[in-house]
C-alpha cells in the first residue's frame, strides 16, 4: 500500500469567531531575551495570525514554546525567547481560538479513520503492543520521503555499539534514506573508535573480546582525530574507512553533533554551546518531514521540541511531519508521546534490531 | 562458522580428595515430602555421587534444588522434595568437593577462550550491549540442534500479539526448529483468538483496529474451544486454521500449558495444578539441549529451575544445555543470569523483533 | 481531610430505554463449563439485571469476565465459566445499555471534581508523577477502612527481602491495617527463611552478608516447616518468632498462598491448583473494600481480575472498591491501570520504601 | 554505629618494581588540545607519579580520562585534553604498575570486611535488593560529612515535581546536609514554577489539578526571572519565596546549572557552554567527599566522570569519596556502577521517596 499524504483543510476564516475577531496585537520587547507579559506561546500545530484585519497568515518553520515576531519586512518569524531583541514586535494574547487574532489549528489534517482509531486505543503503548503494521507503514513512508521529503535521524550511542546496526545504518545512508543526522559526541566517538580500532569502549564490536589496553582506544580515537583537526580529515587520510560518520560525511549529509557535560574530548565537530547547537539543530529540523529518534532521551526530546507537527512545502502545501521514537523503555517513549500529535509514533524495542530490520525491510522491497 | 560442542572433561577420581573420600551417605525419608536434615541439594552442574567406594556415578536428568535418591534398582534419581516417599534413601552431606562422596563439577566444559572472556566482562548486560554475534552464534547453534538436539521454546503472551511474530514462529515450527513448547493459558488464548477472530483482546493483530464488541472475542474464543472439548478438535473442525498452537499441534510437537491464578477459562489443555504442570514441564526439560525463553518471567524462571547446565546423551557423552532469555528489561534477564552458567545467555529486545529476525536469519542461511 | 465515600446514584429505571426493555433472557448451559453462545460477560462496574419486567436487580460479589446465573432460589450469581453446570440459566445479550434487560452502570459514583480531573490528565503516569497527595489520600482511606472496610494486601516477594519493610508490614498488621493477605509460595518462603535464619536466599536481610552454606537456608526453611506440617505449627514450636507470616497467623488474619510453576517446596499451606487458589482468593476479594498490591505482576493482575469496582455493603449501600498497585515499572502499573476504573491508583516506587513510608505515616497520624 | 573513614595505606615504594622503575617520562604537547600519542590516562584511583627518581607524588584533584601535566612550578595537574596547551609536559607510559614511573593504586583503602563481601555478591543490584542498611549507613555518613566533608547533590527534575520531595530537600539544606548543587535548567525551572505558581508544567504540585492556561506557567516563570535578570533578584523581590533554588541561594550554597539542548529559556544562571559548565562542575567536584545523584542519567554520569574515588584532605590525609546514585531503573544505576569503585553505591527507588525518607531519617536521629 503506497503512502499518501493526508489532506489538509485550511480554517474557514469566513466564519465565527474569525469574522469578528480583531487583528493580533503585537507588543514590543523591552529587554533582550524577555517577551512582553502577555505573549502568545506557539504550539506544535499550524497557527494562523491575523496580521491585519482579514489577513490570516500561517506560520512557517514553527517550533513549540516560542513567540511570534512580526519582522520589519512584514514576515512572521517564530523565535526562541533568548533570541528576542529590544523592539521586536511579539504577538500577544492567550485565547487560541481566534478571538485574539491568533488561531491554533489542531484539526487541520484528515487522517485515515484507522489512524484515528488506533490512537484512541493506543493510549497505553507497551512492549506488548503489536508493531508489524508500524514497520510496514514506516517502509511506505520512508520510500515516499526519500523522493519527496527530508528524513532526519537522531541517534543515541547504542547504534554505534553493535556491528550489524552500524552496517545497517551505513546501508540506509547509501540507499538514500538519511538526509540529516543529529547526535552527540558519544555517538560519533564510539563510531570512530569502531572504525579505527574495531572496538567500542575497548570491546570488539562484533566479537565482544576485550582488546589489550582497550580502555585507551576511546581516548586515542578522540586524540587522533583532534590531532588531524577534523573527522573529514581523518577520512581523507584513511584513518576512518567505514562507519556511521564515514558514511554521512562521504555522502555530504548535513549533521549536528551537540556537546554535553558528559563528553570526553570533544571531537572537533562538536558544538559545545547548547544553544548554538539548538540553533543548528533547528536549522535541520525546519527541513524535516520525518524524524526518527533512536535510543536517546536527551536528543529525542530536544528534537521533539524543535519539530512542529506540520511543514509548509514550497508550493504552500501543508503536510504533516512524522516523528518516530524508538526506545526500550515505556518511560522514554511516553515522554515524547505526550506531544499529543497523531504523527508521533513509538516503537518499543532495541534500536539495534530496529535499524537492522528497517534496512532489510526496505532493501527487500526495492528488489 | 559451524557450531561444535565444547569438550567435557570428567573429574580425575584417582586424585585427592576423591581417593580418600568415603562413599556418600544415604539417609531414609521418615515423612512424605520431607528430606533428612543433612540432605545434599543439587545444583545446575554435573554432579557425581560415590555410590560405593570407587564408583562415582554422574547424575542424569538433574535439576537444581532437588535431592538425590538411590532407587531400589540402584539407579540415582533427582527428586523434588514433594515427591519424596517414606523410605527413600537420600544422599546427605554438604561438602561439594568430594569429601562427602559427592562432587559438584563446576568446570567440566572447556568453552572457547572468547566465551570465557566475554562472560568475565559481560557481568553488566544492558540494552547497549552489542548482540550481533549472539544472533550469529544462535543460528549456528539452532542449525546444529535441529539435527542433533532438542529445542524447547518458552513463550510469553507477547509473541501472540503481533502478526509478524506469529508468522515467524509458525515458520520456525515448519522448518523444524521447535521441538517442544512451554507456555501458559494466556499465550494459547491470545493465539487462538487471533486465529478465530483475527484479534487479540479485541484488537486486530495487524491493523490494531478495534473489532465491534471485540472485548468478547477473548472469552468467545475460550468458550468455543471449551465447547469443542480441545484445541485439537477446534483445528480438526477448521475453527482454527493458523497460528502458534495450530502449527505446534499439526506437527505433533509436545507442549505444556501451565495454569495460573490470572487465567480466564482455562483452555481444555491447560494443567491447573502448578506441581503437576511442573512435572510435565520437567519431562520436556529433561530432553532439552537448548531452551529459548521469550518475554515471560514466570515461565522462564520455572524452566530455568528445571533445566540443568548439562545433558547426558544416549552415548553417555556429556554436553552443555544452552539457555537463552529474551526480554525487554534488564531486571528480568538478570534474574535468570544469576544462574552463573556460561551457557545462560540473554538478549535484550522486543521478542517480536527477535522472533522475526531469527526466523529470517535462519531462512536466509538455508538458501 | 477525613475520607468520605462518594455518593452512589442508582440508575433511573423509570426512563428510556429501561421502561421498554424486556426482561433479560436466560439460556441453559448444555455442556459443563461452557456458556450459551450469546452469554453476557460481566465487567468491573455495577450491573443490573431485569429478572422480571420491572425488577432490576444489582449483582453482588461481581467479577469481570464471568457470566450471570439465575439460581433456583431466584438469586443471581456471578460465576466463572469453569463453574458452569449443565442446566445453569445464564443471562444472555450483549447490549449493555439496558435494551437486553442488562445494564452496566459505568457512572454510578460521583467522585470529587479533582479526582475526575486528575484522571483526565494522568493518563500517562510515570516515575516523575508527583505522589505526595496519593500518600495522604491513602492514609485517609486506610484509617477509614480499618474501622469500616476490609483491606486486602497482595504481596510480591520483594517485601520479604528487606528488614525495614518486613518490620513495617508487621507494624501494619499489629495496628489493624491488614485484613487479608494474598501472596505466593515465594513471599512466605523468603519471610520464613528470614525468621528462622535471618537470611533471604542465604543473604542476611539487614547486613547483606552471605551466610556460610547460606544457599541451603532457603530449602532448609521449607523442609523444616514441611516436617512440622504447617507454618502455624512452626510458630507454635517457636521455630518462627517474627515476620510477615508470623504476624498474619498470630492475628488470625485470613490468607491465601497460591502455588506456581516456579515454586520450591511448596510450604504446606500453599494451594497448588491455580483454580482452587482463584476460588479461595475470590472468597477474600469479595470482602475487599481496598486492595493494595505490591511488586507482583502475577498476583496483582489475578487480584485485579477478581475485584469489581464496587461492593454492596450489608445495608445495601453501594460503595467503591479502591485498588492500589505499587511497582517500579511503568509497564507493570499500566497493565493494571487499563481497567479504566477511577478507583484504580498506582504509585511508582520501590515497595520497600512504600511500606516503610506508609507505616510511618499512619503511625505519626495516630499519635 | 558512628561512621569512620577507612584507613588508607600508601604504596611501599621501597619494593619492586618501584625501586628499579625510572622516573616518568613527560612529553610536550605540540598542538593545542592534543596529547602526545603515548599519554597516560588517569583513572578514578589514587595515582602516583615518580617525578624524579625516588620522588613519587600523589595526584590531587584527579579526574578519570584526563592527562597529567607537570606544571612549571613543579606541581602536577590533571587536565582534560581540551585544556592542553602547546608545550605542556604530559606524563607518558601505559603500564600502570609503576614500571613507567606511574602507579595506579587500586587497593589503597581498607574497607570493612562486610563491605568487601557485600560488593562481591552485589554484582547484580536489583529492585529486590534489600536497602535498609544502605539508608542507615548513609545517615551515618551524612552526619559525619556535615561536619567534616563536602556533600554535593546532583538533582534531576523529578525532585521538583513533588511537594513532599521539595519540602524534604529544603529541610536537608536547612539542616546543613547540602554543600553544593549540580543540576540543569529543567530542575531549576520546574522548581521556580512551583514557587511562583504552585505548579510544575501547569499541574499543581500537590493536588495535581491542572491550572487554567497552566501550560503558560512554565514559560512565564522563565520569562519573569529573565526579566528580573537573575534568580537571586527574583528572591530579593519576593517573587520566589520557597523551594530548592530559594533554599540553596538563601544559604549561599554554591551551585552549577548546566545548559542542554532541550532547554527552554534558559534561566539567567544557566551555563550554556557544555565545557565551561564541566569546568565549573569540576570545581565543586574537586571539593566533594560525598556525591548523591538523584534521577538524572546525564548529570549523574557527568558528575561520575569528574569525581575520583579519593580526596587528599588538607592534612594530606587520603580519604575515599562516596558516590550514591538513586534511580528507578537498573539500567541507569548499572551505568554508574561500572566505575568499579567500592565507594559507588546505588539505591533503586523513586527519588521522591528517597529524599523524604532520608530527611525524616536524619531528623529523627538528631532529636
Amino acid at each position: 500500500m503506497a503512502f499518501s499524504l493526508p489532506p489538509y483543510t485550511q480554517p474557514d476564516f469566513s466564519k465565527t469567531p474569525f469574522v469578528t475577531s480583531p487583528a493580533a496585537v503585537f507588543q514590543k520587547v523591552e529587554k533582550p531575551g524577555v517577551a512582553p507579559p502577555d505573549y502568545h506561546a506557539t504550539s506544535i500545530y499550524p497557527e494562523y495570525i491575523q496580521v491585519q484585519k482579514g489577513k490570516w497568515r500561517l506560520l512557517k518553520n514553527s517550533r513549540m514554546d516560542c513567540v511570534v515576531v512580526l519582522e520589519k519586512d512584514g514576515k512572521l518569524k517564530v523565535k526562541e525567547f533568548r533570541h528576542l531583541k529590544v523592539g521586536d514586535a511579539v504577538a500577544c494574547g492567550r485565547r487560541e481560538n481566534g478571538e485574539d487574532g491568533i488561531f491554533v489549528h489542531t484539526r487541520g489534517f484528515e487522517f485515515p479513520a484507522h489512524v484515528m482509531e488506533k490512537f484512541a486505543f493506543r493510549t497505553r503503548l507497551t512492549r506488548e503492543t503489536s508493531f508489524s503494521i508500524d514497520y510496514d507503514e514506516l517502509y511506505d513512508l520512508l520510500e515516499y520521503e526519500r523522493e519527496k521529503g527530508f528524513i532526519v535521524w537522531v541517534l543515541g550511542p547504542a547504534v554505534a555499539f553493535d556491528q550489524d546496526a552500524r552496517l545497517a545504518f551505513m546501508g540506509l545512508v547509501e540507499t538514500g534514506f538519511v538526509h540529516a543526522l543529529l547526535a552527540g559526541n558519544a555517538l560519533a566517538v564510539h563510531d570512530l573508535e569502531a572504525a579505527i580500532f574495531g572496538t567500542a569502549l575497548g570491546q570488539e564490536v562484533y566479537s565482544k573480546k576485550m582488546a589489550p589496553l582497550g580502555h585507551y582506544n576511546h581516548l586515542d580515537a578522540i586524540n587522533r582525530v583532534r590531532a588531524l583537526g577534523s573527522t573529514a580529515e581523518a577520512i581523507e587520510r584513511d584513518l576512518v574507512k567505514e562507519g556511521i560518520m564515514w558514511a554521512v560525511i562521504q555522502k555530504g549529509i548535513p549533521y549536528v553533533l551537540a556537546g554535553s557535560i558528559r563528553d570526553d574530548g570533544p571531537l572537533p565537530e562538536v558544538i559545545g554551546d547548547a544553544y548554538t547547537a539548538q540553533d543548528r539543530m533547528r536549522g535541520l529540523a525546519c527541513e524535516a518531514t520525518t524524524v526518527i529518534a533512536l535510543a536517546t532521551q536527551l536528543h529525542a526530546i530536544a528534537a521533539g521540541n524543535m519539530v512542529p507537527s506540520y511543514k509548509v512545502m514550497g508550493n504552500n502545501r501543508v503536510r504533516p511531519v512524522y516523528f518516530y521514537t524508538v526506545d526500550m523503555s515505556e518511560f522514554a517513549v511516553n515522554k515524547l508521546a505526550n506531544r499529543g500529535s497523531l504523527t508521533a509514533r513509538s516503537i518499543l524495542t532495541n534500536v539495534q534490531d530496529f535499524v537492522v530490520t528497517v534496512e532489510r525491510g526496505l532493501r527487500k522491497r526495492s528488489r
